[in-house]
């Protein structure tokens, strides 16, 4: 069953907004067990739109359409669905009431133009948004014998289409269409460029059976392997891949860090979990970034205590206890300095491990000893305190990244130690 | 002139990773004065690339495609692009030695596998990509009078393809077509919801002129009005757009917290910098994501001094000074437990302004009193303390996302008294 995806919005096309709502509803569909065929993006025009809808229909069982359902007059997807469909537009009572709730809830009073968000077309099947004013909408198109072909309209408001997504078009989808079973396995891979792993499993992915394909996807850090399985029996591709995992591990296992995981935080989440041990940051070029990534996932608390972002140097001497000394004899982005913050975070928040970056991520503060993307990193712990200096170029964004993976890839390295130990 | 542009990748539409370079290739695209006609992605096969391909030229003067271009077994683009344009691969000269400059620089051995990254289509313009091994091609279709039609194919690593955009790609699409002026304007709207807005500035939008279209962009806490303008004259256009802003000022100007500005933040950053003063964070919930949406953008650190991410009570006793009676009386998500922490970090760092947040962002951690999404925050400054609390509802990094820009609007909100006092 092969679904389309159209992302309306001008700020799409101008590079304003980034396109997460495909990621989000990618994830929904392929873990349904549904394929996405491609992503469409265009903008706020009526031709545009219907030309998107024409051609999407021609190779899918399903469109899935998100954005230009706002109450301003940029926004012309339900007009144009209306003219698609040779429909005329109608008030419904559900979609009503359910306007006329958020309104109340907000406290604020029902203009015409929020009362206009109730009127759908009068032949689709109007789905309610708790969360949100535009309504979902449900269209079907006949074709014989077949499930008759499926159109979904929902807002562009990630959360609201995330939501309606989860709760109400995965599952009338798959009551709707009979669903192939494609099952998806990650297993992150560290500490190995991509092309020398290919050639290290080329034996194993060579043999792998036609129903599984293996994708490789590299990002800063580290790869992940995807192998894709698809067929009618759920019990044999799992037997199937948990088989090709095994066979993997022999080949790649000491460059394994974990299955089923996206990113390394996750990684590093999963090993102090088993380990009990707590961590504490001290952040200076990153400027939170670590801690950011720590606590965006559920259960941090139980193993991060806190950290110190220490943006000017009277922060890291106050709040860190580095020496004046060091600062005034080797600068802030130094060894000496990252060491003592590391040191310092981990003793004063009672951590077992401590990290610390200090670094220029630019674009000012470069010199030429110390050229913008310089970043010192450490890690403190119970077997003593690591650090590694690194050049990560001259876009402060990607430093900042970098360096986070790297201070990530250093910590899991002394865990991985820690735990060969005990 | 118009541009299609085709991401290639498995992992884009099973939704694995978020197509950031999408947005990237726009925002460039749309500054240099070309418009985006639509964005496809489409799966790591021949037959969806050659029909993706054959799709977007149908449209376009230009098809910018990224991705499938590593290395290994899942990658098929140039394979792809060699046959749609009936060519052979050949090595290219100068690709290798790039390829050859990479691996000395990183001291890997060149493997065979590495070495067919130099090859290119034998008809295509190879253009060299100093941040990676994946070449950049560019092909040239001919259709009578008008300038060829072009296809070019870049690596789908976000920084490779950034860079070869902006120092190659943009600059010979300029040269090779005649390009419509586009100019984008924004104006950041703060403090008043989307359709209010709508009705406050109807007389203004219905009077625009037909040269400038108006999208609302309403995102988080606030509403980017962006102004587009189209036509041959440049200088005519910007005369509009300036005509256009300051007449919506007369209209709104009450809620309008800056121009060209994409987010709360950066707003944040212009105040600073006018007012001369510096900022602190203590952040138990949002973990760090108050610090780290500051220290992105450069120039941080002439206002932001530093925070304390306090994620156990320990740390906001030992590092923010919060009493332990406030906590045991009242708890850690508390209005005095918040004040504390905001003055705390205000006086311990030396900052004219302190911000704190304490809050359940879940998904663990509710109770019947305070539930999952309770958030209570701080704004501390030279004209005294506000706190305010928000119920953000159960979706963990919705709420730190909206945790964060409350505190950016309540922060901007003090920013403006104490200008209008000064």
């Amino acid at each position: 069953m092969k679904v389309n995806i159209i992302n309306i919005g001008d700020e799409l096309l101008i590079g304003q907004v980034v396109n997460s709502n495909a990621a989000t509803m990618s994830q929904k569909l392929t873990a349904a067990g549904m394929e996405v065929n491609e992503v469409l993006v265009v903008g706020d025009r009526s031709d545009a739109i219907t030309e998107a809808l024409r051609r999407s229909l021609a190779d899918s069982d399903a469109v899935l359409i998100t954005g230009g359902l706002g109450p301003t007059k940029d926004d012309v997807t339900k007009k144009v669905l209306c003219d698609y469909f040779h429909s005329t537009l109608v008030e419904n009572a559900e979609a009503l009431a359910n306007v006329e709730r958020i309104f109340a809830a907000r406290g604020y009073e029902l203009t015409p133009i929020n009362r206009q968000q109730a009127w759908v077309p009068a032949c689709c099947t109007m789905i309610n948004n708790d969360k949100g004013t535009a309504p979902c909408m449900w269209f079907e198109i006949a074709r014989g014998e077949e499930a008759p072909q499926v159109v979904v309209a929902m807002p562009g408001v990630p959360h609201e289409m995330e939501y309606l997504m989860q709760s109400a078009v995965v599952p009338r989808l798959q009551q709707h269409f009979r669903t192939e079973v494609i099952l998806n396995k990650n297993v992150l891979v560290q500490g190995i460029g991509e092309s020398f792993l290919s050639d290290l499993i080329e034996p194993w992915e060579l043999g792998l059976p036609s129903c599984i394909r293996l994708a490789y996807l590299p990002t800063a850090g580290m790869v992940k392997l995807r192998l894709t399985a698809r067929g009618d029996n759920r019990e044999a591709l799992e037997d199937h891949i948990i088989r090709e995992v095994k066979k993997l591990y022999l080949l790649a296992g000491q460059y394994i860090v974990g299955e089923d995981l996206e990113t390394l935080p996750e990684a590093v989440a999963q090993m102090f979990r088993m380990n009990t041990r707590t961590l504490a940051t001290a952040e200076s070029c990153t400027g939170g970034s670590i801690a950011q990534r720590i606590t965006a996932l559920a259960g941090a608390s139980h193993y991060y205590r806190g950290g110190i972002v220490a943006y000017s140097n009277d922060v890291k001497e106050q709040q860190l206890g580095v020496s004046h000394a060091t600062l005034e004899a080797h600068g802030a982005v130094s060894e000496e300095t990252v060491r003592e913050m590391a040191e310092g975070v981990r003793q004063r928040l009672g951590a077992d491990f401590g990290v610390a970056t200090s670094g220029i991520a630019g674009p000012g503060g470069g010199s030429d000893e110390k050229p913008v993307g310089t970043v010192w990193m450490a890690v403190a712990g119970p077997q003593g305190t690591v650090t590694r200096l690194k050049h990560f170029g001259d876009d402060r964004l990607r430093t900042i990244d970098r360096a986070c993976n790297e201070v990530f890839s250093m910590l899991i390295h002394q865990l991985k130690e820690l735990l060969s130990q005990n």
